[in-house]
Order: C-alpha cells, then sequence, then structure tokens
C-alpha cells in the first residue's frame, strides 16, 4: 500500500510516498481501507522531527474509512463506515484503528467530514469540559476560533452548555463564521486588544475558561483576562513557548488552574473513554444537524505537500483533508 | 476587649495592642472567647501591608476558644469548646466564628492544640485532596514538611491514604520528625539534590503531586519532580515569586496541572464546605490518637511580637500559638 513517510526531518519536500505491506491485525482492532485522512498541527512537529510520539514512520492521526477486516474482540461489521484517533499511519491506503476508538459516521456525512471530525472534537471535548469544567453559568474564552479546534470548541459549548462564547480571529471572515457557530463575542485579534474586551464583556471578572492554542505571547494577556477560580487550558504554543517573566503571586491571587494538555500521546485507555463519552454525549448533535465537521479544503492524497503548506500559513478555517482512497 | 492591630505597615514593632468593644452577632454566628490563636504567614503579609484580605482591622485568622453567645440559626450550645477559621479578628479577647466554621474540639486536646489544627489542616486537606486528588496508588512530595501545613499534610496523607510520602526540610531535626509523623523519604534539601532524590525513588516517573510552598526558586526543579498528568499544587513564594523563564513545552509535553490557591481569601461558603468535609473525614483520627495537632512554641498574648519573630526567622517546628484569655 501507498503511505506517506518523512524522509528526514524538515519542511514539506520532505514528505514522501514509500510502499509498505498491509498492516496486520492484533485483537481488538480493525482494518481500515482509508477514504480521508486530516492534517494536524502536530503531524507538522513530528515532520520538522520534533516530536517522536508515534511508534509507526507513516504519519497521520485520524482517518476516515471502511472497515474492511475486524479482528476478535471486535464488534464492529465489515462494511461499516468509520472514523477515529489511529496510533500513527493514517495518511495510508490502509491504517489499523482500535476499535474501542472507532465512531460510526452518521449517515448524512461524507468521508471527508468524518476526517475532520475525531482530533479536533475530542480535544475540544477534553479540552472544555474534562479538564475546563464549563458549567452553563461560566463564560469561556476560545481562541483562534476559526481553527479546526475552535470551530469544534465553539459547537460543542454552544450546543451542549449555556456558557457565553467569546472567541478571537484575525479576520473579519473567520469570525463571522465563529458568530454562525454560535459564539456570542467575537474579537478580531488584529485590530482589538482582546483582554480590554474580554473585560469590558464580563463586568471585569473574566472567563471561568480559557482555551489557549497561543502560548508565550499572550501570558499576561490571558492571565488578565481569567477570572478568579478560573480554568486556563494550555494546548498549544502558536505564540511562542518561552514566557520570560512569570509572576506566582498572580497566579496564587486569582488561585489560578492551569492545566496544559496533548491528546496524541495519551494512552489507549483514555483516548477509549474519551471516544465512549464524545460518541455518546457530542454524536447525537451530528445527527440533529445541530454540529457539523468544518472542512477547509479537501487535497488529493498526492497533494500532501501543499496540504501541509496551507496549515503553516495558517489560512484554514477549519480542517484540512487528505482524500486518499476513493 | 484587647485585640491586635497594625499601627502601620512594618515590621513586630507595629503590632499594637488596641481597646475594641466586642463585637456583635449576625444570625449563624457564635461569640467565642479566645482561648488561643495561632500565627500564619498570611499574618505576617498582612502585617507588612501586602495583602487586604480581611474586613477587621485586627489580624488573626483562626482561633480555639469557648462559645459565649450563641445567635439564631446556630446549633452549638454556650460553654463548647471549638476551633476554626475565622474572618479576621483572631488576635483578640473575644472574635465571632461563623458556626458552620466551627469544629469541636476533642476532649483529649488544649485549646493550645485546638488553635494549631484549623487553617493548616484545612489546607492540607483541600490541597492534598480536593485539588491534588491524591490516590492510594500516588506518590505526593511535600515541600517544608516541618511547617504547619508540611506537618498537617504528612499526617494527613498518612493516614487516609496508603500513597507514599516524600518530604523536604533543612534540618535533622525536622526531617526526624517528619518521619514519625509518616513521611517514607526525607531529604535534607541542604544537602541534596531534592529532585535527584525524587526520581531516584519513582523509578525516574517523579511525583503524582506536588505541595509547593516555595515558588520561583524551585520552579525547574519541582518540574523535573512531577510525573506526566501530575498536579502541582502552588500555595506559597518561599522561595520567591518571579520565575525568569517558564517553557511552556515543557508543560505541554507532561501535561502539568498547576494550580494556585490561597485558603483565606475563599468565599464562606467554600469554607463552610472544607469545614464540614474534614470534621466528617479527618476529625475522627484526632479522637482516634492517629493524628495530633503539632504545636511549636506557646507565647503570651502579650508576646505577639516574639511570635511574628519567630516565624519569620523560619524556626518553627509545627505552629506558633499565642494563648490569649485563661
Amino acid at each position: 500500500m501507498k503511505a506517506i513517510v518523512v524522509n528526514q526531518p524538515g519542511g514539506v519536500e520532505q514528505l514522501q510516498f514509500r510502499d509498505f505491506p498491509k498492516p496486520k491485525l492484533q485483537v481488538g482492532e480493525l482494518l481500515i481501507k482509508v477514504k480521508a485522512s486530516a492534517i494536524n498541527r502536530s503531524d507538522i512537529i513530528a515532520r520538522e522531527g520534533k516530536s517522536n510520539y508515534l511508534k509507526t514512520p507513516i504519519l497521520g492521526i485520524e482517518v476516515s474509512g471502511e472497515v474492511v477486516e475486524a479482528a476478535s474482540g471486535t464488534n464492529i461489521e465489515v462494511g461499516t463506515r468509520v472514523m477515529g484517533l489511529v496510533n500513527g499511519g493514517g495518511y495510508a491506503e490502509y491504517v489499523v484503528l482500535p476499535a474501542d476508538r472507532a465512531i460510526k459516521i452518521p449517515d448524512s456525512l461524507s468521508f471527508e467530514e468524518g476526517a475532520a471530525i475525531p482530533e479536533v472534537f475530542l480535544t475540544a471535548y477534553q479540552t472544555l469540559f474534562w479538564l475546563g469544567e464549563l458549567t452553563h453559568q461560566d463564560t469561556v474564552l476560545i481562541h483562534a476560533g476559526g481553527s479546526g479546534v475552535g470551530t469544534a470548541a465553539i459547537q460543542l459549548a454552544k450546543q451542549m452548555t449555556q456558557a457565553k462564547i467569546i472567541t478571537t480571529a484575525g479576520s473579519q471572515d473567520k469570525l463571522d463564521f465563529c458568530r454562525s457557530l454560535g459564539a456570542d463575542i467575537c474579537i478580531n485579534y488584529k485590530e482589538q486588544s482582546f483582554e480590554e474586551e474580554v473585560l469590558k464583556s464580563t463586568n471585569n471578572q473574566g472567563v471561568d475558561v480559557i482555551l489557549d492554542f497561543i502560548g508565550a505571547s499572550y501570558w499576561e494577556r490571558n492571565l488578565k483576562s481569567l477570572k478568579t477560580d478560573g480554568r486556563w487550558i494550555m494546548i498549544g504554543i502558536l505564540g511562542g513557548a518561552e514566557v520570560n517573566k512569570m509572576n506566582i503571586i498572580e497566579l496564587l491571587q486569582k488561585r489560578v488552574q492551569l492545566k496544559a494538555t496533548l491528546l496524541t500521546p495519551r494512552s489507549d485507555e483514555y483516548k477509549k473513554e474519551l471516544t465512549k463519552e464524545f460518541v455518546q454525549k457530542a454524536m447525537p448533535l451530528f445527527n440533529q444537524n445541530k454540529m457539523k465537521a468544518v472542512v477547509d479544503q479537501i487535497f488529493r492524497f498526492e497533494d500532501i505537500q501543499n496540504a501541509h503548506k496551507r496549515m503553516e500559513a495558517n489560512k484554514n478555517l477549519g480542517k484540512i483533508i487528505i482524500r486518499v482512497n476513493k
């Protein structure tokens, strides 16, 4: 089968096709004929050689496709349309998916939409609810509202809580889209001081939960935006990793709960539990057309380099998809 | 009645006696004839003018004493021996104590021992269990093992869980005492590199929970000592507040949960709930002589300045107490 590997750590030119045997199944696993795979920032970090979570040389952490083989200990039929998080190997014609992480794709969704769901919706679910403990009375600040996780988080917060949703993005297009998904207050971070807008719209109290993809460059401003006893969920470093000065007194006075998280390196057990709860509580909202997969652009398998380029340029609104098997 | 106020922000010489009328009660409150009050680091910070949580000019956040008057909405009899957290005013002959925060003093304990319990045991309980989510399988690192909160935390962790307890202190006396309270591994931070010892004794995994009273000067070393998915509970800044360089990638890779907390500025409701759970789950251990109040030294009311000096010199092993009414 054809699959994409990294020749050596570096730029998009290092993404190369190579032939592999079809993967073999173990108990509890499904073999998926991959219809679509999605690009994640962690793929880029892996391509650059800055992380090594995956045991396979094949990139890709989520797919959609058809079950073509099911090992013992699974109860999903061959032919079922599924999506889910894989332990690497998603940029390939076939991949192994643990059955307890397979999510049935609603009939109303295409494979491309299916591939756009697992990573961002599971991450958004985990950060909003498991770590952020978002309640109906809360206000949440979702940075990068136009990103994959951002668009998923806005929808989940809107559909599953009565929380007030504040989001930031860098263009009017993105902000309009965020509003259409349910964001209450949309801030253009290029034109406005987001922390001032946050304080203005929360009676100077700040927000209960922040989803922070930005990191260092927003450190002080996020701290100002956070309410006492707030949960600050750190999931990215688009704005750098090094904070040059941090004052612990400020953390103590606000009784900050700073929770850093990544989904990919977590255990199989964790992903299974997260998937299970997500399927139960959030998947019905797709069936009822209350939530949607946000697909930015679909690339052919062969165009993987352009797909990576698009993400690196932060041009995407929602998920960048590659179509694998027809 | 006689009470201690701060003349103007500054050193111990600013602690002065002044006459006040006895406080008046509102619904749900008890008037306590104060037998003993305890010194807390937050009293020193308040004396220096660096915090202003309290609405009364009288210092002191915990007392033991006798109920001499009970307003409506209380169900504790006059004459009962109680201890508890007050909203300031504890360095005085009489003080108001909300009835839902009054803890009956076991017969086996003196008033001086009673005054040594509320703040440190409630703080230790809150940080170990509510924020630290300590389990039987966990390992906990308790810094400043000889301090008031340190000695309370070692006992609570030992008596209420099967967690492995690692502690640090700066003298052999303190370490021996920590061991007698139940600490499994006792590290002299002046002679050993605590993070190396922690890694050595946890198979290089690090600990699940850190109680951090130290702050900036231990930042990197605490981060090294923490296990993936660990909870790092920040409750003090004995080692300074300013961290000069912090790398968010390290937080992400370990999926650190950094939770900063203070007890005194929290709401009446929070203190009520914390007290209630503590009374139910931990107080029986005092009755069974499995836990003890750790009294360092008892000063006369008039000797308040020396009591503050002793804490500022970090000489105490356990709580510094002032005896108020006989």
